[in-house]
C-alpha cells in the first residue's frame, strides 16, 4: 500500500464499496436457480441495510455506495442508490452480444467517474462488489476467453445449482463464445459480447481508482472478472489491485493466477456483494496501523539481536 | 460458536487477550537470537501500548492482559501488568526439568482462575498470546514430545536465529527430552519438563474459558502448544478452541492437524504476543453479526429458489 500510494505510512482513510448491480438477458438459458426479479430486491435490501454487504462494512466501518447499472426495472430507488442505469439488462449472449460498444464504454466511463469523485471526496481505499443474478454466467465466460481455460473449467455453481442446471450454464457460455468471438486482448470487446453491466461498471472503477493511485479491493469471482477486463485495458491498473479473498467459484483461482495475484484470506466465502473485500479492508487497515501505531525497538528500550560470539 | 456457547444466535461481547509472559534457562544453551532482558523490555512495551498486539488489539476493540507468568526480573511492573510470577524464569531444560510439578499445577491454576474471573466480568471470547525469549525452543519441545514428530521437522528460526544457532536449538531440544524423558500421555509431566510457566498459564487459561463454555483463540505456534497440554489434559477443551492464524513457524502445523483445528487466517505471522489471535477475533464477530443482524430472504421479500421446472 506503500508503493501504491507514495506514502510510507499509509493509512486507508475512508473506506467505500461499490456494490453494482445489474440484469443479465442469458437468465433466460436456465442458468441460475434464483429468477432475475432477486436483483431488484437486493437493491432493495441494500438500501435498507439488511444484506450481508451492509453488516459487515458496518463491522469494518466502511461506507456502500449501491448503484444500479443496469437493473431490469424501472423501480425508483431510495435516494441513497445511484442510479447509473446504461440499461435494463443484458441482451442474452447465447444468442447476441450482451451489450453495445457504447454501453460497455459507458460502464467503465460511468465506474472511473464514481471511483474518482469518491478519492475526491477522501477515500483512501475502495473495494467492488456485485449483485446479478446470471453474472457468474457472464464472469465464467470473460474468464474463459480471457485466462484460456475452458467454459467446464471456470464455471460453477453460483447461488447453488443442482447438475442439470450446471450443464446448461456450461452450455449457454460455451455458445456465448462461439457466437460472439470476443477477442481476448480487447478488454471492451470482451465485455460488450460476454459481461454484464455491473461488471464493466467495476472495471470502471477499479481503473479509476488506480489512475488516483488508491488502493481497490476485489472481492470474489465476479469482481475479478472485471479485473480481468481492466487488466486487458491497461495492465499497470493490477499493480493497485489487492485480492480480498479466494472465493470458492471454482474459476476464480485462475483468474488470481492470471493476474498474478494473492488472496489474503480463504474463508470459503462465495456470497460477492463486497463482503470478501470489507472483511480485508480490516487486515489491511491492521498492517497500515502496525506501522504507523507500533513503537521500534529504539524508542521501547528494547534491546537488539546479540553479536555472533 | 453457537455450539460453544450453547446460543443460537452469539455473540462476542468483551474481548480479552491474555498476553502472558515469561523466560526460559534454556536461553543459556544459545538458542536466541535476542537476550533473556528482552522479554522484561517487551512487558513494559506491552504496558505502554507501544507492541503490535497493543495495536491490534486496539483495531479490533479487544482488552490486553499481560500476565508476568514468570519473568526472570524483579521489576516492579506497573499496575497494568498482572503479576502472577510462579518462579524468576525456568531451569534450563537442556540439563533439568524445566519446573517442578507444583510450579506446572500452579501455572495451570493461575491461567484458569484468570480465565473464569474474565468470563465473571463479562469476557465472551478470550485469546491467548505469549513473549518469552526463548519460549520457541521450548513450544518445539513440546510439540516433538505429543506429536512424536523429531525436533529437526519442528523445530524453526523463531525470532530469526541463522543456521548455526538452529543447529544448537535443535540439539538443545534433544537434550532435553532425552534428560527428561516427558511422558506425552501426561501434560503435567510434559509442562512441568520442557515446558515454560507463560506455556502453563496459556494452558490454564484454554481450560478455564472451555470450562465456562467460551470460546478461546489460540494465536501462533508457542500458545498452539500451550493447546497441546491443555488437549492432553481435558480431550474435550479442544471443542472450545479456535485456530486464529496459521504461523509461519514449522511446527504450527503440525500442533493444528494433531487438534484438528482448521486455521482462520494464513498470513505468514510469526510474532505471538496473540497477535494473529486479535484478528481473528474480527473475523469471527463479523460471523456472529452476519446471524443476528442479517435479514431473511423471508424479511426482505426476496424471491426464493424456482422449482425444478
Amino acid at each position: 500500500m506503500a508503493g501504491m500510494t507514495g506514502i510510507s505510512r499509509p493509512s486507508l482513510g475512508t473506506k467505500v464499496v461499490f456494490t453494482m448491480a445489474a440484469d443479465h438477458g442469458v437468465t433466460t438459458e436456465g442458468v441460475s436457480a434464483y429468477p432475475s426479479e432477486v436483483t431488484r430486491q437486493m437493491v432493495l435490501n441494500f438500501a435498507t441495510g439488511g444484506a450481508a454487504i451492509n453488516v459487515l462494512a458496518r463491522h469494518v466501518g466502511a461506507e456502500v455506495r449501491v448503484v444500479d447499472m443496469g437493473v431490469a426495472s424501472d423501480e425508483s430507488w431510495p435516494s441513497c442508490v445511484v442510479n447509473r442505469k446504461v440499461a435494463a439488462g443484458t441482451r442474452n449472449m447465447a444468442k447476441d452480444r450482451a451489450m453495445t460498444v457504447e454501453e460497455a464504454r459507458s460502464c467503465l466511463e460511468i465506474g472511473a467517474e464514481l471511483a474518482t469523485q469518491a478519492v475526491q471526496n477522501g477515500a483512501g481505499a475502495i473495494a467492488v462488489g456485485d449483485m446479478g443474478i446470471g453474472n457468474t454466467t457472464a464472469a465464467s465466460a470473460i474468464t474463459s476467453v480471457i485466462t484460456g481455460r475452458t467454459p467446464a473449467e471456470v464455471t460453477g455453481r453460483g447461488t447453488g445449482i443442482d447438475d442439470s442446471r450446471l450443464k446448461l450454464k456450461i452450455s449457454a457460455i460455451e455458445k456465448a463464445i462461439e457466437t460472439n468471438s470476443p477477442d481476448a486482448s480487447d478488454g471492451i470487446d470482451t465485455l460488450s459480447k460476454v459481461g454484464g453491466f455491473e461488471i464493466g461498471g467495476m472495471a470502471g472503477v477499479l481503473l479509476g481508482a488506480a489512475s488516483s493511485r488508491v488502493p481497490v479491493f476485489l472481492d470474489g469471482f465476479v469482481s475479478s472478472s472485471a479485473g480481468l477486463i481492466a487488466a486487458t485495458i491497461c495492465p499497470l491498473s493490477v499493480d493497485f489491485m489487492i485480492a480480498s479473498h479466494l472465493s470458492a467459484e471454482p474459476g476464480h483461482k485462475y483468474i488470481l493466477e492470471h493476474l498474478r495475484l494473492v488472496p489474503l484470506l480463504d474463508l470459503n466465502m462465495r456470497l460477492g456483494e463486497g463482503t470478501g473485500a470489507a472483511l480485508a479492508f480490516s487486515v489491511a487497515e491492521a498492517a497500515c496501523k502496525i506501522v504507523a501505531e507500533m513503537a521500534t525497538f529504539d524508542s521501547a528500550g528494547v534491546s537488539g539481536v546479540r553479536g555472533e560470539d
